[in-house]
């Protein structure tokens, strides 16, 4: 009986585990369309104020189990992630 | 044009943001649950074998734009903090 509950609850989180790297990449390209726009209008892709919005958001919406700062951590893991991206895209962009 | 393209990208983005809180979340309290079916029939908590399982199914399953090695690197913060939620959990338990 447990080991069918512990089964099941195996698979959703296999279920989320593949629904999160959808939404990480998904927010990956996002964040390299957001970097070629403001890369032609000249303007810096980091903006730690637009950043701070984004951590105040997610701490405001943020109903746990997982603490603010866990959750905080973990965006600063993907929003450097992004950032990475975007200059990766800069460089190919200059050896074009 | 392109400001307002801008502006649109980035309430996509926040958007992005608020599911992928929801997930990390949603996906720690299957950890929780997952955990509390763990100790009660005497299993150790951390399963380094079923931890490669996943890292394999996300591997295979990224198709980008992020590399393997930064979605991993994601996940990896992700399973700690799981973890450390189990922890916290089961200290919580020794002290009722």
């Amino acid at each position: 009986m447990s080991n069918q509950q512990l089964d099941q609850l195996r698979s959703q989180l296999e279920e989320v585990n593949l629904q999160l790297l959808n939404l990480i990449n998904k927010r990956g390209e996002l964040v390299k369309d957001i970097g070629q726009i403001k890369e032609k209008q000249g303007m810096n892709r980091f903006d730690p104020v637009r950043e701070r919005v984004m951590f105040d958001q997610i701490s405001q919406h943020n109903d746990g189990p997982f603490e603010d700062s866990t959750v905080i951590h973990l965006f600063k893991e993907i929003f450097k992630a992004g950032l990475e991206l975007q200059q990766d895209d800069h460089r190919k962009a200059l050896l074009v």
